[in-house]
């Protein structure tokens, strides 16, 4: 084996060095304190559990994405936490059983088998919070306005926020009796926003034409909040479900109105990402220079049944490594040199370097032999002999 | 599948909840913290590296230990991380490359394969220091006060610092050529502490008489700092690397002696942990009601040499998770409640939140229908509606 074996990462699992680590921590710290003053519990969840825990309830879609591992202790299969949302929803539901609405937040390392090109590398800090407990758009809107928040706190200035809702789609199939081949069929032609296809497959399959003229809509019902007029028109004789589901996203659209100034918002119809997952509202944040959503969201309620309890909830999470890029932050240089300790008198320094610390500053002690620039080191001061005391004097 | 099977856990991986993650976020900043005034780094490896990489190195004893896991990108097999120790050295080896001395911290999740009855569970959150580059003692000195400094950070009253050096036994064991068996079985009973198998085997196996009744004198050479003057004695005439073995443990006594004065200091010169692993001067440190150390370090030199670069090194590593049960305290109760979105005025209740929010109160905002005790989410005060405006109250 060659050294360069030795020292070879596998794709995606990447080390962080200075400064970046330090970013990232400042981040964690700014977003964790976010969710302690809007009443976000923190909870770690396992990073390894059973299987059969992991890919159950919200966590169904996500085979693929774990990696596998065997228990040598009871030869069950376990998994490597490719989610913390399913995690936080058995938690919610079994282990603190909240009787009323409950607040959680977290910040965890994740793997995944595969590196998803939307999601960035397969170790990812995922950070991110959850509201159980209440179904009204009052939950929606408040994490709506706290993933905004958690944008403008890594430093976003300019935010693109794209919502949906997944009730308008899952209503209108729900009205047309597809078959499973069809449906699917359908669902890749509106997720690519492909006008043509999903007309032939709408003209083939379904009958009803009011519903037919609703999904050839879809994918063209995109674009700023103007458009919610266009989609009522459209919508005005559907399911009940199209209704309610506009009203929520026309509320949402309002309620974010009284954020950050510099949000841009877009409403998508034909967005159908995490089908399978979420119950209503959907959104997702992007950032220019970032190709991915930064931080993705909704409502997946009736999580935590596969745990013996069913609760409404909505949340978001975001990739702690991806937002950290966001600024180019250096670290302070703000340190003190301190020189090697020296026969006489070492334990006398020592007292000064301890009494320094104490109150908060940061002594960087150089080792005998070292010759180093403390500036490399972040130093803008040193510890300098002054007759018989020491003294903070800026570097020469 | 019963619903208890999904949301039971497997032995060891513990998920953490409110209000002990919170005390674990809490100590893991004052610890950080701690490294950032002494000058060391924050790095975060990751938590997955192939086979070759993890063990390799200072990772060689950590086979059974690891987690195996195929890469379906490449096939090759990776590990999941047991240890960050042989992790960092392999970024302060091939990553940095630094020219002087590196001071490198951390603090990530870690797995493990086995529960180790001695580390707690099988996912322990891993907060350590390493200083590279400097053979000399002052690294092992600075290393000894900086966990000193860790466990004071956590709330520990009493410390037992137990010191050691694998120099001692090393140079003894190499100066009687014994063969691979007789030694393992030689090393087995010194590490049992048991003086009467230690005998049987040195008079079975080496005729050096002088080197016999050191390696018997092993067993005993343990207790307060004067041992020291015992060992010289015996160790009088032995091989030189004893003589300067015992020059380092005096010298680290004496400056351990400035530290906090709740430390009780204990020397075991046949200790013999991490005998594959430690180069130098070994430590551990206890403290009243638990069984095990929660901290262990010390010298182990040459390591990075399988990444292109040997390079001293000396550190210290804990478990946050352990540590953080050092103290029990509460979170603060000193939030404010307040009321649920109002058809009129909503949005003017929202501006005051936010403004609270802004200036660092913890608000926590009921949800419509919500009638929780304002104490259970640790609020001691609420907004409170006077007139035309909104004011914060002591709770009634």
């Amino acid at each position: 084996m060659t050294i360069a074996d030795r020292w070879l990462l596998p794709d995606g699992m990447d080390e962080v060095l200075p400064p970046q680590a330090t970013r990232m921590e400042t981040l964690r710290r700014a977003l964790l304190d976010l969710y302690y003053r809007w009443g976000y519990d923190l909870v770690m969840p396992p990073p390894v559990e059973f299987l059969d825990s992991l890919l159950t309830g919200t966590g169904t879609d996500l085979d693929l994405q774990t990696f596998k591992l065997t228990d040598q202790l009871t030869g069950r299969m376990m998994g490597a936490s490719a989610d913390v949302t399913p995690q936080v929803a058995r938690m919610d539901a079994h282990s603190l059983k909240h009787r009323g609405p409950a607040r959680l937040c977290y910040c965890s390392h994740v793997l995944r088998a595969k590196a998803d090109q939307h999601q960035g590398g397969r170790s990812p800090v995922q950070v991110g919070v959850e509201l159980f407990g209440h179904a009204g758009l009052e939950a929606d809107l408040e994490i709506l306005r706290l993933a905004l928040a958690s944008l403008v706190t890594a430093g976003s200035q300019e935010i693109h926020l794209a919502l949906g809702h997944i009730g308008i789609y899952r209503a209108l199939v729900e009205a047309c009796a597809l078959s499973r081949e069809a449906e699917l069929a359908l669902f890749e032609a509106i997720e690519r926003k492909s006008p043509a296809e999903t007309e032939a497959l709408v003209d083939a399959q379904i009958d009803d034409p009011a519903v037919a003229r609703m999904i050839k809509a879809l994918p063209g019902l995109h674009g700023g909040r103007d458009m919610l007029d266009e989609a009522r028109a459209v919508f005005a004789d559907g399911p009940a479900p199209l209704g309610a589901a506009l009203d929520q996203l026309q509320a949402l659209c309002e309620g974010v109105a009284h954020g950050p100034d510099d949000v841009t918002l877009y409403v998508d119809l034909a967005d159908l990402r995490g089908y399978q997952y979420h119950t209503g509202m959907m959104f997702a944040a992007y950032v220019p220079g970032y190709g991915q959503a930064l931080v993705k969201g909704g409502r997946y309620d009736d999580t935590g049944r596969a745990f013996g309890r069913a609760r409404p909830a909505t949340g978001f999470s975001m990739d702690l490594k991806l937002l950290a890029t966001l600024t180019e932050q250096q670290p302070p240089c703000d340190g003190i040199w301190a020189p090697a300790d020296e026969t006489a008198g070492a334990s006398e320094l020592d007292a000064v370097v301890a009494r320094l610390r104490e109150a908060g500053e940061r002594v960087v002690r150089a080792l005998p032999g070292q010759h180093a620039d403390p500036v490399e080191h972040r130093c803008n001061r040193r510890l300098v002999r002054l007759g018989d005391d020491w003294q903070v004097s800026p570097l020469a």
